[in-house]
């Protein structure tokens, strides 16, 4: 459970947006939460043009409310290593419909076939998968 | 359908936070998914604070993508009523599992519990309730 200090409403919608209501630190955990990056570098380079001071404060504040945790890279000591707390994890239903509205709604809009069949037709073995941490969408780094 | 002019990326989850990716865009569809909150006062002193230039700004960014539209108000000639489209709607499951995560993962958080118990208990009965465009939380205008 993660108190927030400058509270502006008790509402659920208004304080889950508090946190999440912002396109970078979704995009942040969607990242983390379907493909293979997990490194400042990897979001950095995700393709949306994020600026480094927004990706490390938005990081910050992930962290800070307990959604994504950070640890040293086990092989180069200067880079750490973000990955999804469960309570960042536990995003997964939200990310799944935001993202089945998106392909329905929005003109041009993709998601790779092997994810939008399994939010269509199995989204239970998708928050399984999601839960387990597979790497659903691997892209170059 | 609605296109983007300046689309970033073609991901879904992107495409759908260029639109909703804001929480004042997400607090006025709370707004007219869950209450009876249709006019611009009405978002303007729903509580948190919103300013009326970005709250004009928002209004015409959600009708431009044809999320809510506007009529103009039966008995005030200056006012208008905002109503979320079938597109507006179809956001309900997103909405939905926000919310729920919300209440499971921060502190002092709260939703009317006729709200919370369809929720938790009757997904399906919630949605139709919501696509009959069924005043949940009825509040002091």
């Amino acid at each position: 459970m993660t108190s927030i200090d400058k509270m502006r409403s008790a509402c659920a919608v208004a304080n889950g947006l508090e946190i999440l209501g912002d396109r970078w630190t979704l995009l942040i955990i969607r990242d983390l939460m379907f493909t293979n990056r997990r490194e400042f570098g990897h979001f950095l380079n995700a393709g949306e043009g994020i600026s480094t001071n927004i990706l490390s404060e938005r990081l910050e504040r992930l962290q800070c409310h307990g959604i994504i945790s950070k640890q040293p890279h086990p092989d180069h000591g200067k880079k750490n290593i973000y990955e999804l707390t469960d309570q960042g994890i536990a995003l997964a239903p939200t990310m799944i419909e935001l993202t089945l509205w998106a392909l329905d709604s929005i003109q041009n809009t993709f998601a790779p076939p092997q994810v939008i069949e399994l939010m269509k037709k199995d989204k239970e073995k998708l928050l399984q998968l999601i839960r387990q941490r597979t790497v659903l969408v691997e892209v170059p780094l």
